[in-house]
């Protein structure tokens, strides 16, 4: 994929055997960005669920001076303005509005709300852009809805969406650090599905420069959302989840004390796991360990890669498919009478809210098998991505440094339900969903597997080492620079 | 729902608030089976995988000296042939063929192939029905995957269903069982879709009894399709498969020997839990509870009744949208790269399969909590399906009846994987699916509220006392002898 731009210098960058064309972002850009909002004096921001607060508080930032002014739009009557309210946004300064009266008077909306809120009203959402104005989205979801009914945008307006790979609080977090850390920041795709008066490229570079973004990278809405929705059921959310439970009973059952067996799965995971690869890469979590831990990691590897795929190929074709857009919706008609449930009541939480508490504790260790199983998920994740077409920008940010520099730190910050209950309705009945496929499969079918003395000459490990996106994820961490992903910072080693 | 036959005398029974025509079955029918099939001179059984060699044997030997031949149709070179072959159909008798000729020459072909085969071949199979000649199905399958690619049924054929409520070899069992014990066997549904010669109804009702079941009653395709695919991913074999594995994790959490929590959990459910719901109903198994037991039953009851509920209304709602019959299309595709997987590696299996080996072991006991979690489950399951407006037949045979005297047998006998890999691939594949969703939401809702010492004004237990199915199971226990459902038996009291 190839684009240009009339305001930001591009970059082709190789990305193993394939090309790409990137902006590489960073706050000594945002002089640019006026010019590259050209025509724009006022951005709207539908929406304060997760992405809606991140957004609305970076644009305002970088817009400062610039005389853009950005808008957060939300339903009469919502709580969260309230929420809005408290970082500024106010009626009283004329920056918080009800939602369609701020897509009717800015240049630009992006539309930040539940994918369900879209859902029931898209018709007069659509009803209240003004010709030749711009439509955001920060996922595909609207497409695939729009896609199953039958219907389409309207077509005399830009449609443009830049997707940070990060939740919410992240994105805004790590632009926080920018302030320090030039180009500290979420990576996010963009695209560009209509484009009426020739901006629409560099309104959407725009955006995602002034999110914060280290770099940005094409897509286009079809393949965001299925990778989105796909990576958020697999490794990001629901697959982290359901690796993390079924190996801390796994442990237990073999005699392990509780707390270790938290330290060993959870917070291996989150901690030195997720620190060795945001750092240093997929290998050097390999490289790290000793001979015996090498073993032990190869057959965790050995053992899960095919179990996660199986789960990884289900979640995709149900994407795909439409299925799993068509249960999201289906699942909030029912919120009214079952309301999302609680995720963190199960032993493992509440041992880890006791374990997170204690700020004397050990660090965690790099346990081989967990990280094993949990890397075979992620690679799998990452194979299936390329044998879909997906490009290497995607996969990288949608499998690992999405999960590394965003989610995972989460986690390890508050636990399973605040890294979860803080990304969007569709991610978190995903997450609920397929976790416990995960830990299903595993238990199943991978863990008999390691504990079998024979080996069973399945060998995707052998695949593992020389596989194309370790040189990738070089690359792509040449595009930002290094921070402290840890949400509390100095924790840990 | 009421209907007229020409043949069988109907008989109208009350069901608490309803009333329901039914047909009662029994041997001292199998006279007027010749003028049932009026027309019909060869009956082709085509595919043998969990009906085909029930019904196939079931209907040779009730049709014994009436001159009207059952013949199998399997794909040329199936591996079936030879177990056909194995119980008397061969070529050489002419009682075996391939499928396609064996429709082409039958008066009635019985379709009892795989989902999965039906949705690849059903072009080629309504090519070789004559016109006049009649389709049976024995679940509505093919009808959702027809309306789902816009298509019908040829229009010059008959098009009934006979639905067994039981999976093949139990419908065989128990027909062997009527033969000292008049009437025995699996109740069964039957639905007219097409009439075209005003003996659709009777060929139905014929092949109904010539089964062997105690009584026939009316539905429709799309209700039978709704009720049997969402059934089996509820309490028939999704959900106990579930709520044995999570049962069994809590009790050896809590300090219980693996043999005691196998015995307490899916031997209390297969054993004496279900035996006393099979001769007695559902109150009498919180009848047979002391004080205490009642307490804890209520509380699990209560703690459970809910978060069942809410993974059974996704179940429903994804069958009536068509998504799992997608999903189980698309799984059936993906098979050659991934087989259907083992599930019975799992510590809970491998310790059951050492506990059923032994012949000496102690009886199971009817565990209070065990049996208040699994009953909360069916009666969510009673709920949600008169809530959909089935029929009081259609609900007992579904959500009860079926796993009390088919099913839990069979996973008594030979485990879990026995139970659920002799039932259709589309029951295999939503076995494995759903299982670990009731699995992780008893977890995560359940089981912590069960713990929590203060009571939580849910009260679905009030509620099980006073409802209609326990008035509806008796009546239909009055359908059907006493035989003993133990598929080995004599070995507990």
């Amino acid at each position: 994929m190839s684009f240009s731009s009339k305001v930001f210098q591009t970059r082709t960058v190789k990305m193993a055997d394939r090309e790409e064309t990137i902006v590489a972002g960073g706050r000594n850009l945002f002089p640019l960005l006026p010019k590259a909002f050209d025509g724009i004096k006022q951005i709207g921001v539908i929406g304060w669920s997760s992405q809606g607060p991140a957004q609305a508080q970076n644009l305002r930032e970088s817009l400062e001076g610039t005389g853009i002014k950005v808008k957060v739009g939300l339903r009469e009557g919502s709580s969260s303005m309230k929420e809005a309210e408290a970082v500024g946004f106010t009626k009283a300064n004329g920056t918080l509005g009800d939602m369609y009266d701020v897509i009717r008077e800015s240049d630009m909306s992006l539309l930040l709300i539940s994918d369900a809120a879209f859902a029931e009203n898209y018709k007069q959402i659509f009803a209240a852009f003004r010709p030749g104005s711009t439509l955001g989205l920060s996922h595909g979801f609207l497409l695939s809805h729009l896609q199953a009914q039958g219907e389409d945008f309207p077509k005399n307006i830009n449609v443009i969406a830049v997707c940070p790979k990060g939740m919410g609080p992240s994105v805004r977090r790590l632009y926080e650090q920018g302030r320090e850390v030039n180009g500290a920041g979420i990576n996010a795709s963009f695209a560009v599905h209509q484009d009426v008066n020739g901006k629409a490229t560099d309104y959407a570079l725009g955006w995602s420069v002034a999110l914060g973004s280290p770099y940005t990278f094409e897509t286009t809405l079809e393949s965001e959302y299925r990778s989105d929705i796909f990576g958020e059921r697999g490794i990001l959310l629901g697959a982290v989840h359901g690796i993390a439970e079924s190996l801390y009973a796994r442990y237990v059952g073999n005699g392990m004390g509780k707390d270790d067996a938290y330290l060993n799965t959870s917070e291996s995971i989150t901690g030195p796991i997720s620190k060795t690869i945001s750092r240093s890469g997929l290998k050097a979590v390999y490289d790290e360990l000793d001979d015996k831990e090498k073993a032990a990691f190869r057959k965790a590897y050995n053992a899960s890669y095919h179990p996660c795929r199986e789960i990884l190929e289900e979640i995709y074709d149900d994407v795909a498919s439409g299925n799993e857009v068509r249960s999201v919706i289906q699942a909030t008609r029912r919120h009214g009478t079952y309301p999302m449930g609680k995720i963190d009541s199960t032993d493992m939480w509440v041992v880890g809210e006791k374990v997170r508490a204690n700020t004397e504790r050990n660090y965690a260790p790099l346990n081989p098998e967990t990280a094993g199983v949990y890397m075979a998920c992620m690679m799998a994740q990452v194979d299936l991505l390329k044998d879909h077409g997906h490009p290497y920008s995607e996969i990288a940010n949608e499998s690992i440094i999405e999960a590394v520099d965003s989610l995972n730190p989460y986690m390890d910050y508050k636990g399973v339900s605040y890294m979860v209950d803080n990304c969007s309705t569709t991610a978190r009945l995903g997450a609920r969903k397929w976790a416990a496929r995960f830990d299903y499969i595993l238990k199943q079918q991978a863990f008999p597997a390691i504990d079998e003395s024979a080996a069973k000459g399945q060998t995707p490990f052998d695949k593992f080492l020389s596989n194309n996106i370790h040189e990738v994820l070089k690359v792509c961490a040449e595009l930002r620079p290094s921070v402290d992903i840890a949400v509390v910072p100095t924790r840990r080693g």
